[in-house]
């Protein structure tokens, strides 16, 4: 059996070691459900940027540029962090360069692993098939918000446990921790995501349909990996 | 309503502000447990100390000298870090000089606070009429495991707020996924103890008995408290 292990914050990745790993970087509100979203409607690639300068600057060299801070969109950017919007036909062989509160940073913390796969309920299953067949040790690196833990990506952790359950074992108490919350509320992931600090946050913002998109498991059958400095489907 | 967070380990303390609030700072295996169980023994103060140095100088001074790094007694120290050590009749009128892993330090790391608990399971409805009483708000304060998030300090922090739902409610996705933890496990806390990381790494020095003990609940009746820099029973 492989290893399967949870980061709840990157605050805390440097407790993990990635080398010979595959990691799974997960927000699911909303910057990685937006990745699988847009990969999987036909967006050639997404590059993850650190900074808006970076990003704008990626928009001159023709990216479309996407992002948020503090959930709400960036001024200057051509599109905010809602997944409705990464459906746009027009973005179809598109590239796009996104820059998030806590996705892209989580990205951009995982250079370590051998490889950094992007999670997201939408694409559970596509991800757990690749990885029960990779014979890699996983590290689910959650994004959280602002470094503190959050609800929904813990979930989506433990959720990815128990999809890998024939083939990877739980290491470490953050692991079991994500895996009893999701044993918890497997029946009703809308309910808990519901009670996620960051989705009351969301909710001012008006944006409820998002996150019960964002919770639907398998829309995609899609999995996304970084291939040098970009994500793509594979 | 007061609010109760939780902070799942001390490098994500600096995410909370501390100001005006009262922390409890919890270690189940075992700083904290063994903290509880000495001063209800009629231990007179036990003071936390960072470094190993600082501590034999302390004994020096006339402090009886205890603690562990990663897990185990430090060599040259009186005591280590089981709960049926501080029961010794010796120790009665005495002062305890403790550096441990990880419960002195989250102890250290919580000095911005207006009021500090110490707390464990033996302690836990003291604690919690203490605290419901304050008219504060409140900080759990988990010490984990080197940085890491542990399963038991995180089950305690699900109890406290259980303890304290009259009074206080919860704050922030680290407090929501600790109750969802405790109350999922709430019939059994020693089989879900037993699980955690830290409990394998202590049945391996053969003390399954400590464990045991460490998730007995309410068996004193003290409430502890840092006065100056010693903890004592008030």
């Amino acid at each position: 059996m492989n290893k399967i292990e949870v980061c709840l914050t990157p605050e805390l990745i440097h407790q993990h070691d990635l080398n010979g790993k595959v990691v799974v970087v997960v927000d699911i509100f909303r910057a990685t459900s937006c990745i699988v979203t847009g990969l999987a409607h036909g967006i050639t690639a997404i590059k993850p940027v650190g900074g808006v300068d970076e990003t704008l600057e990626l928009g001159r060299q023709g990216f479309v540029t996407a992002g948020e801070r503090g959930g709400q969109k960036v001024d200057g950017f051509d599109m905010g962090n809602s997944p409705y919007e990464y459906m746009d036909e027009d973005l179809i062989g598109r590239k796009v360069a996104i820059s998030t509160t806590n996705g892209s940073q989580a990205v951009l913390k995982s250079l370590d692993a051998d490889e950094i796969l992007v999670g997201a309920f939408l694409n559970l299953s596509a991800t757990a098939v690749y990885l029960a067949n990779s014979g890699k040790d996983v590290v689910v690196h959650c994004a959280g918000w602002k470094g503190a833990v959050n609800i929904e990506d813990t979930l989506y952790a433990g959720a990815l446990i128990h999809w890998l359950k024939d083939t990877h074992t739980l290491s470490g108490d953050s692991a079991f921790l994500a895996s009893q919350l999701y044993q918890a509320n497997a029946s009703d992931l809308l309910k808990m995501a519901k009670e996620s600090s960051h989705a009351h946050r969301l909710a001012g913002f008006g944006v409820i349909k998002d996150i019960a998109f964002c919770v639907e498991i398998d829309t995609y059958d899609a999995i996304i990996a970084l291939r040098e400095d970009l994500l793509v489907r594979i």
